[in-house]
């Protein structure tokens, strides 16, 4: 069963599934900007496009681009933006 | 605007976005075996798990893992295989 989410009336959508390597999600982020909260330690992973995150404890926004990632702790909020669609895989670990 | 894709009574789901890169989608494919055609020339990059291939005009399936890709040109078709959930990444140039 692949699940399909859908967050801020559908301008972030994401397919859910389960590999060797545990949970994950791929998902597209529209141009805006979001907050995003963990219930897990979760690992973001730019595919495509650019994602601009302003980290927990941290006072400056940073640009991940294609293949860049950033790792968020559980129980965490962090704000992403975009300036475009964007596409993302985040692994739940 | 994403649009959610589902194709063989949703064992494939995709959501399709647009970059500067031009046209893509990312997806999930369900364990088993599906023939795909394409429309315009595809370049399929495996996110995570693993896809075994056979390509127009080849005799044998190849296997692709995690970064690893292969070119699928327009109007032809191809068939693709897994044993697990995986999730792929497509561009559409």
């Amino acid at each position: 069963m692949i699940n399909v989410n859908e967050y801020f009336d559908g301008a972030v959508k994401s397919l859910a599934y389960t590999t060797a390597d545990g949970k994950s999600t791929i998902g597209v982020i529209e141009s805006g900007e979001y907050e995003f909260g963990t219930s897990t330690h979760e690992t973001m992973v730019v595919i495509e496009g650019e994602l601009i995150a302003l980290l927990p404890g941290e006072q400056d926004w940073k640009t991940f681009t294609n293949g860049q990632s950033f790792e968020v702790p559980t129980n965490a909020s962090f704000k992403v933006k975009t300036s475009g669609q964007s596409s993302y895989l985040c692994k739940y670990k």
